[in-house]
């Protein structure tokens, strides 16, 4: 099969599971350093699995977002609210646009290496808070990245309509060690277990019926 | 009128010319050094007619684009080849979806200063050769940032059916001084006069019946 793909890879649960279960076709995987609390601990485990998996692997840094977008994600653990993935006030965690830009560059390094097309992880959890995750955005940005590129790039997002349990699901089948992924946005030592993304890890575990492996603090 | 837009401003005579022509609309310009040749000579020229005009400007450094894509603007003034704008050998100039990577970061910038649209000044004699450029990848462009953004953010792009030549009698009836902007891809003292942007210069003028006060080495 031919490695035709880039993959944005953030080494959490959703993208790892894509990275595992379209590794015959990813010839390269980007990660963006854009200066979050937790960036520091999940790119260490996308490196692991390309590693693993002998997949070629970028870390992009994208320091303007830090020194000029508004965040809460942006601006130290502290400032992670708690409560569920989906409630109002996760609305603080969100990077103005950030897939749209992690999206426009993994189709310039797809143009530029030759390849066809671009992979993202988004799933039906993020639609409530991210609208850069919703399939409206998601089939608009295809059409502008296709007609954008010489080659006709285009991009797929395999879990659009899945829920993270099923990725978990998907990935334990797959053998995929999740204590090599992150998802606490408060980036400290281990996971918090009460920020929303703790709160949805743990939540993806027990409705999909698996043991969660993960250390958290509480 | 309420400023409540983002510029990208290049420097160049066409984003110079829509910064003239929508400065009561104009709340920040943003320049990308992504390491061209001639970054370096057309921000300054950015930056001051910003500051001439009172508007806030800012400089996003993409050094991901020199360190990975293949382009000729990227490796220096040799490599640029001569010929017309439109000529096929222009591709070699191209920077993979550049316009995509800049416009999404725009609406980050838009979203996160609670502004409501992204002004880029594409024209019609970027059709040839910059996919990028077209009608077809800015209307999706446009339809992704609105969709990926809470607040709906537009894109307009008012060049997009005018010629160069149309822009600068526009710009020279808004009393633009054009000496004080940057085409040259070559990025050396003054302009090299044989490139393709160079020639695009020259023609613009020439059919606008204007004079060139350009600097050309020959």
């Amino acid at each position: 099969m031919e490695k035709d793909t880039v993959l944005i890879l953030s080494g959490g649960i959703d993208s790892t599971t894509l990275l595992y279960e379209y590794q015959d076709k990813i010839a390269l995987a980007v990660s963006f350093h854009y200066g979050s609390n937790h960036n520091d601990k999940e790119i260490p485990f996308a490196e692991y699995h390309c590693n693993r998996l002998g997949i070629k692997h970028i870390t992009i840094p994208l320091s303007f977002m830090k020194d000029y977008f508004q965040s809460s994600l942006l601006q130290g653990a502290d400032a992670i609210p708690e409560g569920n993935y989906d409630d109002e006030n996760m609305k603080s965690t969100v990077v103005p646009f950030r897939n749209g830009i992690m999206l426009a560059i993994a189709a310039g390094f797809a143009e530029t290496n030759g390849l066809h097309r671009v992979m993202m992880a988004n799933h039906s959890g993020d639609h409530a808070i991210y609208p850069d995750c919703r399939p409206k955005f998601v089939d608009a940005m295809g059409k502008a990245i296709e007609a954008g590129t010489y080659e006709g790039i285009t991009l797929e997002t395999p879990y659009t309509n899945l829920s993270k349990a099923d990725i978990v699901k998907r990935g334990s089948s797959l053998g995929i060690d999740y204590t090599q992924t992150w998802s606490c946005y408060k980036g400290k030592e281990i996971h918090c277990g009460k920020c929303g993304t703790c709160r949805e890890r743990k939540e993806a575990f027990a409705l999909a019926k698996l043991a969660d492996a993960t250390q958290y603090e509480e």
